[in-house]
């Protein structure tokens, strides 16, 4: 398909939105709404509102629902995984998961099946309880928490549920603006942490580059009780062969004689079932003494059979987990590039917004300044559901209303492209519009 | 096995403790320090501290390793439950397991392996952002908690753990005293809650009468974030063939337009797998919305795959969860019999001591007073692990310390007649030494 703006009439005209003249935009903007028209009389129902992995990509961990046999339920060390016990993990589920997070099985503890309810649970017990000790976050007058924009909806929205004062913090290609975070934790002890995805952020795709992570490791927090919440959602989810290789966090801390600073996490949620995986957490030992201290209050243990499951589907060897993540990649690559040659044939020339391109993760981010949520009403009157403008944005405010998360997993190569088509279309609509005022 | 104290010499003599006379007192002590030095001999390594299921009841949910078939992940309504999404459980769990509880489908929320987790996540959102809207209860300058005793050392913990005062209510053989309560809760707005095990109480075994579920339900405390957390752990674990039947506590808070009043709870972990089962709560429209918004910033969504094997394994028909129950009675009714069989024969003409008779549950409630923690410490050298002395009451603190909770399921029968023998061997001696002085 080639884009209205490019044809007028049978002539082929390329050129930026901003040097038409009125009446050529005028001309344009006719010709998009006349193809959106088009796109809505089709009674489209199409979903790229979150990063969901497909039935496609779910098909390859089948074997999921039958490798734990019958008389398959005891740990290594005999322990009958079908009863209560063991708070923190079966030891194997520990050590295999632990490479995930490229740490030690006793830096880690393994939960159930969502990383985001550590994540809430590790927040909520600062709340109450406090962080290793200190002063519970409930019990102060005044809480903050940085994070770098755009990021994940839900990281936000846990801690504006807390009652946090959310400041954005920009992203750079490299990651977050560090000097701006050096500065602020440095001077404010009301600022208890900073989310973080570091690799293949959210929406944005950015690998914080090692210089980045070293900085992060070497945090001086006037706050004591301050902690990095280092999301590795899509730590081994790469879009290329030869994937970037990442400085571990919990490993430079050490260096810089800061291992406390950072609570980790990752799950299995796009890897195998996104409703039945597993998640782990890690940090540092005295981290882990904590937060097992406080998690003998709040449960007996999680599934201990869903650890072994997992154990069992990938025989126990972490590089099948690497193998298996490489046929997710050829499922969804295929995807992330529709979207991309998409947008680069149909908007590139225009000059009216820009985009990711990722090297894994889930998302691609775009922009268009001062017409996110235009796009996005658009898009849904013509039956395509995208992320809420401003979702990537804590209390959902886009200052510039710029940025849209594309997610392109779910849909098949056909919806996408369909829905794409749209999106395109829409955007087009949007900055014609914006230009004529 | 005959008892010492019964047998001297050759002459059988049966009478009270305290009419001994000196001598025959000293006699006695000498004798069962004997025969404890002979249990000591055989280094025998036998637990009967908490409430676990044994391995023979575990073989009763076999079919749950691998009832759910292959290619059996959808819903009724065709969900795929592989994936995310599906907050509050799946519809059709919602309602086989609503049953538990008496209450409709929509009156539940359906979450992973843990009721414990279930009660500690919902006293954390009230600590952090209040009930239903309410103050948040780490704000109120004070917090207090109503503890039934002897009650659930875990129940005891998390209030503990979130800095409660607790006050202990003595329990009738009809329930707890509620005289006491309703006068404390109509005073006292720091007072937030009281646990209840209404059904084979923990360690009781107490079935609370319907006028104490109605006068529960009828409660007007003076704090309107005030809750009942009804904890049904073992609502259908009978070991009699008719049990009994109890007034609902949320219908009956409903007729006393009083249905804000409680949250119930129950689970499979002693039905089916203890470390893999499904758990769920119930209350009233109001307070299931409520909590179903703080739980989409905690979670996605729980293991929905483990709720459906769960149908699959009842085939979805609520009476085979009450005849499996059945099996289980089966199974533990036997062990029930030889502790109460061998502290009758053994103890009961000697008036040392007293202990209940429970029609279910899964505990045995034992007291002797000023001899809780000698009989523990006895025991323990001896090689018989007991749930520690005052674990049964607030911050460990039996004030009478009397006492002791037996779980007498997890042992082979074999096993806990041995431990039991151990046990009043043990009783007797702290019995003789607390006389002698």
């Amino acid at each position: 398909m080639k884009g209205v703006g490019f044809i007028l009439e049978s002539d082929v005209v390329v050129m930026k939105l901003t040097e038409m003249n009125k009446e050529t935009l005028e001309q344009f903007l006719s010709d998009c709404k006349a193809q959106y028209a088009a796109f809505q009389a089709e009674n489209l129902k199409l979903d790229m509102s979150r990063g969901k992995p497909s039935p496609k990509q779910l098909e390859l961990s089948m074997d999921l629902m039958d490798c734990l046999k019958r008389d398959d339920y005891r740990a290594e060390n005999g322990l009958d995984l079908r009863n209560y016990g063991v708070l923190d993990g079966i030891p194997e589920a520990k050590e295999f998961f632990s490479n995930m997070l490229g740490v030690s099985a006793d830096e880690t503890i393994v939960f159930g099946n969502s990383s985001l309810n550590i994540m809430y649970w590790v927040m909520s017990v600062a709340m109450t309880n406090g962080v290793m000790g200190g002063k519970p976050w409930a019990k102060q007058p005044k809480l903050k928490f940085l994070c770098p924009v755009p990021g994940y909806d839900r990281h936000f929205a846990v801690t504006e549920f807390f009652g946090f004062e959310m400041i954005n913090v920009p992203m750079n290609e490299d990651g977050p603006d560090m000097d701006m975070i050096e500065k602020l934790v440095a001077e404010d002890d009301t600022i208890k942490g900073v989310w973080c995805v570091p690799m293949y952020s959210n929406p944005d795709g950015v690998v914080y580059s090692d210089e980045v992570v070293k900085r992060f490791a070497a945090l001086k927090p006037k706050a004591e009780d301050f902690r990095i919440f280092w999301d590795n959602a899509y730590c081994v989810h790469h879009l290329v062969d030869n994937p970037p290789v990442q400085a571990n966090l919990l490993e430079e801390a050490k260096k810089a004689g800061n291992e406390d600073i950072c609570y980790m996490f990752a799950s299995t949620s796009k890897i195998t079932f996104p409703g039945c995986g597993i998640s782990i957490i890690a940090a540092s030992k005295n981290n882990i003494a904590s937060l097992k201290k406080s998690m003998g209050f709040a449960t007996i243990g999680f599934d201990k059979l869903n650890q072994l499951r997992h154990l069992r589907f990938f025989d126990g060897k972490f590089e099948n987990l690497v193998a298996h993540m490489s046929k997710h990649k050829d499922l969804i690559a295929p995807k992330f590039a529709i979207v991309e040659n998409t947008l680069e044939s149909e908007l590139k020339d225009l000059d009216i917004a820009t985009w990711s391109d990722p090297k894994g993760g889930y998302f691609i981010s775009f922009n268009q300044a001062g017409c996110a949520k235009r796009i996005v009403a658009l898009c849904k009157e013509a039956g395509v559901v995208l992320t809420g403008a401003g979702a990537s944005f804590p209390y959902g405010n886009d200052p510039k209303d710029e940025n849209i998360r594309l997610s392109p997993t779910f849909p098949t190569e056909e919806e996408l492209q369909k829905a794409m088509n749209v999106f395109v279309c829409s955007a087009k609509i949007a900055a014609a519009e914006k230009l004529i005022g």
